[in-house]
């Protein structure tokens, strides 16, 4: 039994749906998931399937052209198809916080998670142990003002020598450069510890003690060039009072972080997620 | 053009989407909405469209004849064909509480409902300077032990008089007979003030105190002879502490009745929900 | 049975709980509430007080006064005393949206707010029908760019002729004049349809649209000269997904304002709310 | 600095406060938090100070005998008296899952807790593993029905070898006897994976998937004789829909479970929770 996932975004017209179903049929699969969606503002058409093929002569690669011959052409689709048999490979970006980390290893390790782990980076030694606990390679890149480049140069290696497919900033800590993000376009899942877009950049949660905000918050998104505005995949928020220091909101925002990251990182691993005009489609 | 909604459940087994949207395609149609749904527990298959038809000589009649002879009989379908023309009909119930009579008609007035209200019954007369500010005609059926039987009748000769498609019970506070409950099969839709199945039956409010619960709910569910036991729409909560009386309980819990109720009536109105084995797929 | 609510702020420092706790004790009073607070940061001691004095002689006046003469200035306190037999008195200002104007004389009609609303005044002659059904007094005063000083001014004699205590802008879509906010400080209540500080100014569903959160907002706050950016009472949420269209979100957004502004005129009122430092202390 | 926390309940009557408050102040104790609550229907005064001293002869056994002295007989108070500088005692008893145990534990190691753990109980070898990570010392009880009795004199005599203050159920799966209850009344905190009352007893989730509930929640009590009635110290939620599986409400259950048991914990180390009639009072 094979099993595909399909993800189209094309601009909208008619028959779209019946042509992709109509298409999976002939090729003698099975739709067991369709979601669609269009963006009425901008005439966009998306859809996600989940298509099984009981045939032993079924390939992927011969399905993906069959499907760029008869349907991508026509209709001018952007599309993505998956086997359910690669999981996607993902690269941990660590610093100094533990939490994020402890959280996505402990999911890992009890199979919550659809993805592999290849290594885990980080700018200093400080989490080395918890990396070995869970035994992921662990990189030591540090990074200084002055070494950036070269640094970004040795993650670019491990990233291609591994064929990673995307990249977790788990508190990460530090920016990452245009040149990073440009060869992993939505490929790199940043958690800011702010209801974006409040509170841009650094220590959101002091800004949010001083502003006397009722609510906190988290957001999971993708990294683009412009600090903290990219695509949103996930926020969560949390009730605050007058009775809450700093560290009361830092430590309420680590539950928050966690769960954020790692449910965009689920959405993401599960091919859930398709962005556009710098905003997420979420087929949940 | 034309707009119809199409909701369907049978076994699951392959083709059914691509029988589906194919089958529509060839009527003309092109599918605005598609989700579906697979209960692999109980193996059935759920599915939602929404199509439009251009053509001027497209009747939903002989679609859903057409539809009926290509498809229901191959798969043994459950299903239900609605036109957008038509707005379902809806019947209130009412007491003496008006919050949720308020609440719903403060909506209706503002267009955010999808129906019509041809007519409001109440066992008082309390709620009926209400109904006249709001313009609805109000009938009022007194309901005593003896007399329970004949206004049952009563109620159901309006119902049938004005062709009414469901009955939303916003706090009427009597427990409805089989014999309505058997006309309007998961078309009585009632609001409970707690999250069931915790506290059944009377004075939740009360056993929520009592107990010390520091949650509080309100549950929107289809009318079954089992009391509080029917298919359930929405549920939504509200975090309560120690410093809560009953009385706060009741007034914070009347946001949440509010709420639920409306959102409950909603999906149904928009033809969102589908019950099966005593259970709801909403598809929203 | 008299009773008095007491806020105090000062300075931090020893004692001060003591000292007002034995003070109310020799004047005769039962303290049947107290909430404190400090803030570390600012070093700043809050308190909530509520008494009950059984004596016929007692005069909330002369409690005052010994309250003045023994506490206040040793401990250079600022201090407000009210007695529980005066209902506070709160100017509705309106404009065309009448969901949270609804929403607010609905909860006062079923006695769940503890103020009194001697006017309603509006820039527009639309939901005068509104205030005429729950019979309370409608002024229209027109605001044009010329007219908005004489409006003002009408505005501040109707307020002060009826000895307001509070006004709560209630989707007023008017920019308040300093003029008014200086008689008025921190006694004028606005809600703001997002989660402040992000999408401050007109249009925030819009915003929040473009920037495809996944969360959108309501804040209560009061009205400073800055725009949006006045001490924040009372916010809450509700999730969104990419399938909601502006449209949604304006009505998921009605739903979170009235429960955000009603809540917000409810601390207000029960005098359980404190200022300073553009930040509040809620004492709920 | 000597800090002190005081829990006071006791039948409420006039002066309570003012008596407490002066009795501090006149040993010299600077009040720093004061909480407090009535219970109308029962007419049951609770109260919790937090006092801080500065002079170098105080002492905790002397203050504690000077407070029965003089205010414990007048006023008939139960009360507990607790010195910042001990940090409570807490056992950890587990069995097979691993998530509040990881989530409880990484809260330890990173400082969040305010609390020491002498041991990890299990009634099985699964999670030595992490206990030893975390460096923690790890006994092995097995329980089956003919050991139950042995089983439970062990854990007694580590219990009070290590003079354990109160003990953690995270995720224990077994029933505890009446002989630990009555030992540790109130003290024994169990996780409960559904927001009781609804759903007691084994499998809730699989109950709450039969149901059709969209909701799901977690709840943290103190045990009792009776399965899953004790005192409700904390509860929370997460909506859910049709689409989850057993296997989802499972996963989305466990993290409810780690935040609502960790922030019992935290609010019974913190001294925050008085227990009376079945119920809590929260001062948090």
């Amino acid at each position: 039994m094979n099993k595909i996932t399909i993800l189209i975004h094309c601009k909208d017209r008619s028959n779209i749906i019946a042509s992709v179903t109509n298409f999976i049929a002939k090729e003698g699969g099975n739709i067991v998931y369709v979601d669609q969606h269009v963006d009425r503002e901008q005439n966009i058409f998306f859809m996600r399937l989940e298509s099984e093929f009981t045939k032993d002569s079924f390939s992927t690669d011969d399905f993906k052209e069959s499907f760029k011959n008869t349907l991508v052409n026509g209709f001018d689709m952007k599309w993505r198809i998956y086997s359910s048999e690669v999981k996607p490979k993902m690269a941990l970006f660590i610093s100094k916080y533990d939490h994020c980390l402890y959280d996505l290893l402990g999911r890992y390790n009890s199979g919550e998670l659809n993805l592999e782990i290849p290594f885990i980076v980080s700018n200093h030694l400080d989490l080395k142990p918890i990396a070995d606990n869970f035994k992921i390679p662990f990189h030591h890149i540090p990074v200084t003002k002055d070494t950036k480049n070269d640094a970004e140069n040795k993650q670019l290696e491990l990233l291609e020598a591994h064929r990673i497919d995307f990249i977790v900033l788990a508190r990460y800590m530090q920016i990452v450069s245009g040149k990073l993000i440009s060869k992993y376009p939505n490929k790199i899942i940043n958690i800011h510890h702010s209801f974006l877009p409040a509170f841009v950049g650094a220590k959101p949660y002091h800004s949010a003690y001083k502003r006397g905000v009722k609510i906190i918050g988290a957001t999971s998104h993708y990294v683009t060039e412009e600090l903290d505005a990219g695509p949103i995949i996930e926020q969560d928020v949390a009730h605050v009072s007058h009775t809450h220091s700093i560290q009361d909101l830092i430590a309420k925002g680590r539950d928050l972080e966690k769960i954020v990251l790692s449910n965009a990182v689920k959405l993401h691993a599960n091919r859930k997620v398709m962005v556009y005009n710098n905003k997420t489609v979420i087929f949940s």
